[in-house]
């Protein structure tokens, strides 16, 4: 890709995504909402364009089961999978104004101003954050010159280090240790408080039917668990997947599509057996370089990163599992294909407190942004967690039924009562006596037992009366040799989540550039597979002549699956191509005399300018095989002769 | 299709559905929530399919800009639509028990099932509804077979033809007037009350701030009409479109994914200058037959359908005009291709009372399915409604400026005020005299002339108070020609709302039959283009000779986009292929030991039960274009020769 080594301008990207209508604040009508916005023509096509490839690289290639569940979800479904306990951030206020900051922010954004004056202090570079948007600087804490001593830099910077890592407590002994203030009004802080992110609302006309719209899309997977694994014909491992809407509503929405209150997700619920989380495919990916940053380097205050194939990590226990390893970079590979710059993702592993509460471990990919590393895929281990507590409440099994391949042979010491004796002499706590005596542990029961023998008779306590269970009550209390066919478990999941809006806005800051002939020139080079159309049909002027050449290209495009958009404007053909570039669009047809006579087209490529010319079926036949990833510009304009007696100025 | 004559069996259909796991009632381990539903594989590969072809037939044929916007949408917004004072259904409650009934609802089953009861005290046949479903045949009223007066039957039948005309007072009359009561209780029934069908939450930590989920996806694209037409290069006629999720808070769901409270839309906004409601490509179309059931029949209390081309309707104006018209057929042309049965479509247009608050026009395409004739697409003429009145609130021009073919010139009468005297004479209240004076029709501007030509001066009323308008106040007041280049209209719109649910509901009744052989077995003929899985594959036995052939098919069917799965369980072939057939997949190919051999595999269709024998790359070569709707079985099977030495019974 020609692309220019001019430095990233972020104000410029936003201008042509804003221009174009890949995005744009919903509700700007009405002064728009922070952290909602609306995909225009050229965005929403971008995103079903990954959504498809997202579709094919994940769930057909492994054969998985989408399904398609509901949004708005009663609370005690989220209550039980301890989200209306636990899925929340620290917010606090400034107590004058009420002006209200997600408090690890607060702390963030406070601590790096410090670092960044400390910077200007000494006269070392900073890293110009410069091109945040106006509203943004106003909001983020002033920037003065003061040198801060040596080793309070270093403790910031440690804070920083880890700074997802802190309890909202932590975070308000932090604020009055390096006291923290309001930024833009000086006055204090109020202590951190917990809000919890989901937004509520109340199901049907009663009003006694508390909901909330789902946070993600796992839970609807999970409930679903025994009807897909009965669809699976009860093989394992399988995996669900489900593409759809979730929503957060995150205190203080920023950076655009990067955190945001509504958002179209991706996510994958891989079923294992707990005791083999090997992968069969895993050898086939082994050998694949990932750059990770384990949870230990960041606990160390350190961002340094590991450059390591998954075999070795994986080998290492720096990665659990093959599972986790095998998806890490099933990851890495599709957001390579959807032309994300594979030098700029890594995979950063998550400390203990900054782990969701439902997950044991976790690894987000993170995709590097003028913003910095941002998290983009989380891939967690989120272990029998969830199956276990839905079960628990409803009582329903969520289990695998595995036939061993030999039976299990087990001793067992059991003890059976005698029913007709049980019941009249217990009478209505008999039924508490039975499942207690049941629940007893074998090595409780070693205890109880040699009671029995020599006193003939043992004590329980059972709601805090004791119950004398005597010979008469017991038919018998033997070592038995039992013999089980069957293993239950409950399948551990592991979980990549894929938020498709943060992977858009990376791969549009990824792909941008500008092109250094004369104006800056934005361009935005998306790899065929994904651009929102592949193909612009550019008559030379609005002369008629050209009108059936330009409906058969058309048509024959559509039949071939390549969109296309004809720009008949009387604009000039450098100017057609320049607003082309902008939409990211990877090739363009010229209709021109010539063609109308002997059939061939000119077709031109984005990113090289370079151009070829052949008869339509050709050009149509190469598109399709170039927007389908079966063979490259590269490959084509090596084979075909350049086209230049007609070339086309870009600033004409 | 060789289709079952045998009735319509709704419990054993919903048994498959179940069973296949297309969709199941969400949250059904915590006891479901009534109208909340989950789609399962094959549910949501069929949904993906019918919007793949949505998408095909309205936005890429017609160029539409295709848009995805929030579904949190603030208060305001929704204040502003009417939706917050006007989108709502009557409820009411038994005054004993305190449940709760949409009164439409409940009029209606009541009134049918005394009109039931007549028949049955009049040994009459009864369309029987028994196929409802446990909880349903509760809920509803009770028959009991007591003969009505002749003229009593008459009012009941008039009533019911224009059961969703009545206003919530109309309907507590009625209820009076019949003596409606709560049906398994006979209590008394509360007066209708209004119940908002949005779900309200809030957004953000402060509180301050109300949203709900939008009930349709149109507003989200109306915000944007000013972005979107500067995208289409400001020309007229365009059209949006979006796909996604709402939201509606039903008082009380039935029926199944008949009546939801959350549900998958795609909505198209087409613009149209209101004095230009013509179609370019209506005559492509004007001979095309629906079957239509105007207002005025319905008012008569009638039900006959009309049998007419759109043409015709649209030059009698029992279709108001074209565009109107020609999105109908488009409609209906979508339906059948889906594989809806295209003589259980009508068009019902609405009666007055029962048109949206928004709507001066609505024709619903109505599917014919078990529990009767269903809305499924709405067809409303919005008019200039949502963006006049948007445009009010938030004071943003939402109009097309259109530069007129010559310059109109107009004589109009203009009066000039003279700034210097006014401010000091008028003071505070000079700029609402002004904006007054700048208001006036030209026939008021007339009858003041008058007087200031003759007296000299006139008076107005501005808040309540007098003005004399002298004429040292007025600098001229004369008969001016006015040119005008340009023409600004706020465009009217033509809205195609589709709910996808429902249709796919529809289309599951439709295309459902059993199989007469043995017990009766359920086959779900999906066309081809929809199915959710286009191909079976089937080795005759688990032997490990097939697996190569088995995957050189599965590889070459994925490059040709065709979606398969293999069914290699110990099950006999016949098995397999009844499961199959649940599933509604087309087509199934046999993997025997001849393919092994020779590289010739079967094919067969499900219908037909029917075989060809033919090379792999053959057989594959057919699949696509039949799953394209390139060619069909019948074709393929005229010249292909039937495949029977190694027939396979379907009991087998």
């Amino acid at each position: 890709m020609a692309q220019s080594a001019q430095p990233f301008n972020r104000p410029a990207l936003e201008q042509l995504l804003g221009k174009r209508f890949f995005y744009a604040p919903a509700f700007s009508l009405y002064g728009g909402v922070a952290g909602l916005y609306d995909y225009g023509p050229p965005g929403c096509a971008l995103q079903a364009n990954v959504l498809d490839i997202w579709r094919k690289h994940f769930v057909l290639e492994e054969d998985m089961l989408e399904v398609d569940c509901s949004i708005m979800t009663p609370a005690e479904v989220l209550k039980t999978s301890g989200h209306v306990d636990r899925f929340s951030d620290w917010m606090c206020k400034d107590l004058k104004t009420g002006e209200i900051f997600r408090a690890d922010h607060l702390v963030e954004n406070v601590l790096e101003a410090r670092l960044d004056g400390d910077k200007i202090a000494r006269n070392a570079p900073v890293e110009v954050k410069a091109d945040k948007d106006e509203k943004k600087k106003k909001k983020a804490a002033k920037v003065t010159a003061v040198r801060l001593e040596d080793d309070v830099a270093q403790t910031y910077k440690e804070i920083l280090a880890q700074i997802d890592n802190y309890s909202g407590k932590e975070l308000g002994e932090l604020m009055r240790t390096h006291q923290i203030k309001s930024p833009e009004t000086g006055n204090d802080i109020s202590e951190p408080v917990v809000f919890n992110l989901m937004f509520a609302s109340s199901i049907g006309p009663t009003g006694h039917l508390p909901g909330f719209l789902r946070p993600e899309t796992a839970q609807g997977q999970f409930l679903n668990f025994k009807r897909l694994l009965e669809f699976n014909n009860d093989r394992m491992p399988f995996a669900s997947a489900q593409i759809g809407r979730s929503f957060r509503n995150e205190i203080s929405p920023r950076e655009g599509l990067l955190r945001v209150r509504e958002f179209t997700m991706a996510e994958i619920e891989h079923y294992v057996d707990p005791a083999k989380k090997d992968h069969a495919r895993f050898h086939e990916v082994a050998s694949y370089k990932l750059k990770i940053l384990p949870a230990s380097v960041q606990l160390s205050g350190k961002t340094e990163l590991l450059d390591i194939t998954v075999g070795e990590a994986v080998e290492k226990k720096i990665i659990d599992n093959q599972t986790l390893g095998y998806f890490l970079v099933r990851i890495h590979m599709f957001l390579s294909k959807i032309g994300i710059n594979p030098d700029r993702i890594r995979f950063r592993q998550h400390m203990a407190n900054e782990m969701a509460h439902y997950a044991c471990d976790c690894w987000d990919a993170e995709i590097h942004t003028s913003y910095g590393w941002k998290e983009c895929v989380g891939c967690a281990d989120r272990s029998a967690y969830d199956l276990t507590v839905h079960s628990n409440k409803t009582g329903e099994k969520l289990v695998v039924r595995e036939r061993l391949p030999e039976p299990l042979v087990e001793e067992k010491l059991q003890l059976e009562i005698n029913k007709k004796v049980f019941g009249p002499r217990f009478k209505k706590d008999a039924k508490a006596v039975e499942e207690h005596l049941a629940s007893l542990d074998e090595s409780v029961l070693e205890e109880l037992k040699k009671s029995h023998d020599s006193a003939g008779a043992f004590a329980v306590q059972v709601n805090g009366s004791s119950f004398d269970i005597t010979k008469d009550l017991i038919t018998s209390f033997e070592r038995v040799s039992i013999t089980t066919h069957i293993r239950e478990f409950t399948p551990n999941v592991i979980e990549p989540s894929f938020g498709i809006g943060r992977i858009l806005y990376c791969l549009m800051e990824h792909v941008y550039w500008t092109r250094p002939e004369g104006e800056a020139r934005g361009v935005l080079s998306f790899p065929p597979v994904v651009a929102p159309t592949k193909c612009l049909l550019v008559p030379l002027s609005t002369n008629e002549a050209f009108v059936p050449v330009l409906n058969q290209v058309g048509t024959l495009l559509r039949r071939s699956g390549v969109s296309s958009k004809v720009d008949d404007s009387g604009a000039s053909i450098g100017r057609r191509y320049a607003r082309n570039d902008e939409l990211g669009t990877p090739f363009g047809i010229t209709v021109d005399f010539q063609s109308v006579q002997d059939n061939t087209i000119t077709l031109r490529e984005r990113d090289s300018t370079k151009q070829i010319r052949e008869k339509i079926e050709v050009i149509v036949e190469l598109l399709k095989d170039m927007c389908e990833g079966k063979t490259t510009w590269e490959e084509v304009s090596a084979k075909y002769p350049a086209f230049v007696s007609q070339e086309v100025k870009d600033d004409e």
